[in-house]
């Protein structure tokens, strides 16, 4: 896959693009990641790259004929284009497996403070992590970036993949390693003593409870079979 | 406000704190940002830090006694701890806001395979950024970082914090900015001949349109007004 960023500052990658997975996966060829920047498409001598908004308003905008410029001189035909824009539903992991689809994406990196409207007749797709306001479209880029790429990462195995929280629509159960008790606190015993059944189901009673206290709305979107519906009418009785 | 970072990549940071809006803040001293190596709290020779999970299953989790000792020589009694994990509902901007209490903060980035459970009692809150899977909390931390920070900068204008997206429950309208023509696009004529009023409904109604289109879930939490309702009876219709 190759991802191109357009960014106003493109020194705000050098961490990310540089630490751990992330790079393993750029050393190995599995993605080339290049960073373009927008004030080098400024039409003025100042390198302006903004201006005020039509019809007054706080702030300023990412001129339309600089950011479309950029795009257009950096896509190809395959390029799948995103801009960071609150104007999205926010991204979700079922996202990063849609976006691996593509050969070639784009990541057109807005200002907080607006872009002009008229850029978005040159995006394929808006992208939005959450609702809430940052400084720049550059850390929610970082943020797709990192959860696209390291699903390409040979690096991480199907096994981990798959019982990653999420995957299953449930939190992941608590999880315990070395040291045994710590501070008076103790792994629990069934853990520790190899009966994988046993394990089995102590994990997905606790997967259950897990969810059922932190994201009960991610119950409200998956069925539960026998096994899980019993073991939920457990956890609620023991709850209280 | 002082805030703590406890993390295995210091170096990710680099980007995110030297850049633009963020650098301005701590440069100025409104915010004081601290970068703790958990591996100094690595018990062994190798510097370890994780080992594997009791009771079998995929990754390396992050050890109780090296994070709970790198927390507790961290903090004073004033800190709220944040520990990046999916238990947790997905922040929003109004946990900015509510962040911003806090005189110091400290967070704690996880591995993203994950952390011995025994870690959450010595956290004050798991913050989660949304429902996707990362390589680590760093990420995550930034963008919590950044939504909270900017919010402390005295160089964003309150009127620029009070028309952004999300603080009136709406989508931002479409902002325009020269050229008045692109590409065959025009600004639309509305907002280039100073009728405030005019403009002020023109916006206001795009804005509804936007959060319809692509937000209706925003428009279900919140109450419209008279003007509202109308203005939204009349996009119901235009759009068929």
């Amino acid at each position: 896959m190759k991802i191109k960023v357009l960014t106003l500052f493109k020194e705000q990658f050098d961490g990310f693009l540089n630490t751990s997975i992330i790079k393993r996966i750029i050393e190995k060829g599995l993605v080339e990641v290049e960073l373009v920047d927008i004030r080098d498409y400024s039409i003025d001598k100042h390198r302006h790259v903004d201006d005020t908004p039509y019809g007054g308003g706080a702030g300023m905008l990412m001129r339309v004929d600089v950011v479309a410029e950029a795009i257009k001189d950096n896509r190809s035909d395959n390029t799948h284009v995103l801009l960071t824009s609150p104007k999205a539903k926010p991204f979700k992991e079922e996202d990063a497996y849609r976006l691996l689809q593509y050969d070639e994406l784009m990541f057109v990196c807005g200002h907080y403070e607006g872009v002009d409207h008229r850029v978005s007749d040159y995006v394929d797709e808006n992208i939005s992590i959450g609702d809430f306001v940052l400084t720049g479209g550059e850390l929610a880029t970082m943020v797709v970036m990192d959860a696209v790429m390291r699903l390409i990462n040979d690096g991480i195995s199907s096994d981990s993949l798959k019982e990653e929280s999420y995957t299953n629509g449930l939190l992941e159960y608590p999880q315990y390693t070395r040291p045994l008790v710590y501070d008076g606190k103790e792994v629990p015993f069934v853990l520790t003593n190899g009966d994988h059944e046993k394990i089995r189901k102590f994990n997905l009673k606790n997967s259950l409870r897990e969810t059922y206290l932190y994201r009960k709305d991610l119950l409200e979107k998956r069925e539960l079979n026998k096994e899980e519906r019993q073991m939920m009418e457990e956890i609620i009785d023991e709850l209280g």
